[in-house]
């Protein structure tokens, strides 16, 4: 059995985790870490966790954690995770951080954008950025997983194929993405409120959203030139669900069946990315609970654009199962172990 | 593996049964019956099974799915399963039927409720009546289960240690339900609109509903008496969940420590039945996706009264999940096999 | 024109003052009180004001607006409008209370329920509750008025007549009530964040919720004897609406008619007490925005029982909107002015 | 008193006008049309308006109505109010059209989108776009208003000032537009069924919506030159709003003040759209019951490009409210009479 701690595990991305983890045949959960609960019951915090899980809540602490566990997952606000890792603990045990510490390669960049101080500089270069589908190789041998954010992963995949094989101008990309509530955590805040939220949309960080650099590193990546885009995230009343709609201009004249055949070369054998039939938009109501993403794309010729769009649990495939993906990988054990939860609707 | 055929796939229920059988160990789905889709792939209507189900929807045929099944689910409306059952069918396959058809031992009440004529009210008298935590010794000898109702799970679970053991007087019970609107099923009604559920509570079918019967057969079995209660469900702007409060007087003076112990000792074995801890109000959250329940009481010594309370996921163990909860128990699986779903908060 | 002044004009109720006040033909608010938001524009905290008030939010100086305001509303937690409240004020000013303090004649009750020392019992004797319907003769002189809390009005409206015409045995009643998520207020507190109330109903405050004397010391006097009753909350997910599900046993043979002549008898002339058409069930939806409160019932001889329902917008009729209603009757206004908004659907 | 006739009062457009008329001076309701209701009573179809309208439903016949009103507003699917007017007709009586008829000034666009022939196309020419803030003089004296639909109303007020004053590039227009469910209608479908809306987002109509070509037109006009754009409208769990977010290049350099001021310079003097502070997003909460347009934009430096965001009421502002101020326009009362409801808030 692989020991698992969780550093943060009364969030909603770190309850995620518990839920997966209870539901995996090959770990055991040994240390549910909460600033906030100490000595409470985990069930206390959580009720659906009542009769399940016996645990009371424990500080963070990661060096005993590196001494007891195989495995540390840090689902905890930016810069402690930073904060807290070292050489010694990196020796003894793999971390997935769930937050932004390790995402992005330029420290420069991260610091502007989260204006906050990096505390380990000295590990970013070795993390590698979890997007399974894609980094597959170099997660099996590291010791750090920078797990992506919810509208990166979902991004990316989205328009990732299309910018590798150059049938869309890197230049012209615009990402609309909208977010289930909680997305934006447990905190107790006024603007998060039931009566906030419900019956309401809006955008937020409009020009400024934090995942905006990690966004564009990506797709520079894939574009194999520098790429800037605009961002824009909008909150949704419901609770989990990530939908991005992202434009494009097309960078040559194709069909449908050419494009087509590019998403599925990317993700033919891939498990968790289902490439929708023609004319069948993704919509989070069919990924909820799953690690799924479903995407898909429509051509339009008056414009010589392009809609790309991509559904997922923000949860799961944007956080938790996520991190459990990199995990199964990180420890040689088939990827899709414990995660294939079959979609649940309604 | 134990072969299954749903008539009635395409329902709300019927694709919570195809949801938890597509994660049993033990069961193969060869049959995805439904005659409003015939002929239309499965995961056209429900596009959360993409990439999962690759099976077409079949007309409703008993005659030839008795022959290539093991075991038939009718999730239908009332009257299809007693219009297809004969002793034929049942001499070869076993039925659990999700509707009312069986539920109910006096035939006229049945009628008279449903305002329908019953087909094959010969098998009324076999039928078992498949609340697990109650009939299970029944259920493994059964050919035909007549699987309960959303309503009468959640309060007969709730209420019938206490009449059981003569705490509360059976005259004075009064049960209020709420539910979410998945239990309205996925008609194309005005009624079930969004825009008409959405930012709205409402009472309905008071004083008539049809599990109203159904519920009160139950408690009586439990009072040994005939008991007769006021029951009214409301409809509830959620997807999921059914919660009831009930109401009756304390037959005598009783403390916490005594109704706890009576809990207790009817669900202290019991897997799926949850009796909290002092004071925690069953919430729906807390049991969505999972077949738990989810019950607690509170005594008012002030009117003498007790209000018992129980929570769980309509779909779920009021439906699908008690369905294959009453399957495992009639083929000798472990009771539980395939539903230890932990419930998915938020 | 009235001048107005608010205090507590930033929580829910105290916004809903608002936007009628500002709808209200003869007042002008001159005072936006609020502890939280000293020297912030009033349009910042409620964007929907921007271009309609240009006010800043002002601190709380009961003093002070005694000597600029005709009235001042007080919608602000228990315990504040009794310590601020002085002959001197009473002498120069009309209170409309929209918190506790003065709704429960006894005071050793209210402080038992309430958990809190009263700072100005003397003045209990004099103020008026506020039910309009019920109390309009002695609001029209009163100095001081204790507008009713949302579910106490709900429910004495749907139970009163049946109890004063002692069709309904007293020592029976039970109160389900049901409410949106606005009642619990504009606190950040975790357990009202979206996430922990959509997709969830649960009740709250079983066997103990404050609203129980109050409710009781008005059902006492429509009952002419002491009424002992049980009420339990549940919390709704949805922004406005109560909806009150009230048990009682017939204490003699009634029909529908006579129980529709009686409900005729004390609303026919009430403009905002609606006595629906036989059968028809009060749901929230049709009072949302406005202040209706629509009631109706439905015999069951099964039980010899009657189900009593009120429903209406718990922030109009249950909190803002009946305190303008006893402003208008105190400032001899009509006493529906500024209150005719058609509910809002959907 | 203006003399009003409704077709289609029973949709959700048309149950807005009359909640809307009700609270007009200066009107008089006389016809209920509803082709499904036919003999009904209003209040049967509509609860909340229960005691405020004893009317019938009445068939559509717009001959008699034309002799009896003095407006029609026409709340009806396409095709139906071209198919019944005429030159007698309008001689008689005004008519505002809330569906696409006569919106479009090129026929075969309209037919080819819409797909659907149009049959009195000779009035195409003289029909007034109801767009009130750019239309205004037009309106005044039209016989024949095209009531503008919800989408193109926001788009347009939001992006038209800078397309005027070239401060964009029209062929790099985006708009991405969310919509609450009440714009998809009161007919019975699966697809707007409480459960499949609720706990989910989507896109549809992705690039042939048909208001593309309407927006497009509108957008047109404000640039002096043909424009092309991406339209994505998308479908959120929530009964009213709809908000914009659209993008565009920069044709210039630009700072925040002269955005500001251009748009200060369209709308400083209109009472319903109002151009909101700086950084303050448009959320649809805020104008919910009302008719009011909040806008505003942000610069992105990054990319030269500016996001341009609009928040409405779509059945306000976007259907019935805008029809309302149109007929206000028409029969030269003050714009804003009875449109003046404050923005309900949660």
């Amino acid at each position: 059995m692989i020991k698992v701690g969780i550093i943060g595990s009364t969030g909603y991305a770190g309850a995620e985790i518990v839920r997966l983890l209870l539901q995996h045949r090959y770990t055991e959960i040994v240390w549910y870490g909460s600033r906030s609960y100490v000595d409470k019951k985990y069930y206390e915090v959580f009720s659906n966790m009542f009769q399940i899980v016996e645990d009371k809540c424990l500080d963070d602490n990661m060096e005993e954690l590196a001494d007891r566990v195989d495995v540390i997952f840090t689902a905890t606000p930016q810069g402690l995770c930073a904060s807290l890792v070292n050489e010694e603990i990196l020796n003894k045990v793999k971390i997935i951080d769930l937050s932004a510490d390790f995402r992005i390669k330029d420290v420069g960049i991260y610091e502007k954008w989260y204006n906050i101080e990096h505390k380990s500089p000295q590990f970013i270069g070795e993390a590698v950025y979890g997007l399974c589908e894609i980094n597959r190789e170099q997660v099996k041998k590291a010791r750090l997983v920078a797990n992506p954010g919810c509208y990166p992963t979902c991004t990316t995949l989205s328009i990732a194929p299309l910018l590798k094989e150059k049938v869309i101008r890197p230049d012209t990309i615009i990402v609309d993405a909208k977010s289930g509530t909680s997305g934006a955590g447990r905190g107790a805040k006024v603007n998060n409120l039931f009566c906030e939220v419900n019956e309401n949309i809006k955008a937020y960080g409009v020009a400024t959203h934090r995942h905006t650099p990690e966004i564009e590193e990506q797709l520079s990546y894939a574009a194999g030139e520098s790429v800037m885009i605009n961002f824009t995230p909008h909150l949704v009343p419901m609770n989990r669900g990530i939908l991005v709609t992202a434009y494009a201009s097309l960078a040559k004249t194709v069909t449908y069946d050419e494009i087509k055949a590019i998403y599925d070369k990317y993700y033919d054998k891939e498990t968790f990315v289902r490439v929708l039939d023609k004319d069948v938009c993704p919509e989070t109501r069919w990924v909820e609970g799953s690690n799924y993403v479903d995407v898909n794309f429509k051509i339009d010729e008056r414009t010589n654009r392009i809609i790309m769009m991509g559904a997922m649990d923000n949860l799961v495939k944007g956080a938790a199962g996520q991190a459990v993906q990199n995990m199964n990988i990180m420890f040689g054990l088939e990827e899709k172990e414990g995660l294939m939860q079959v979609p649940m609707f309604p």
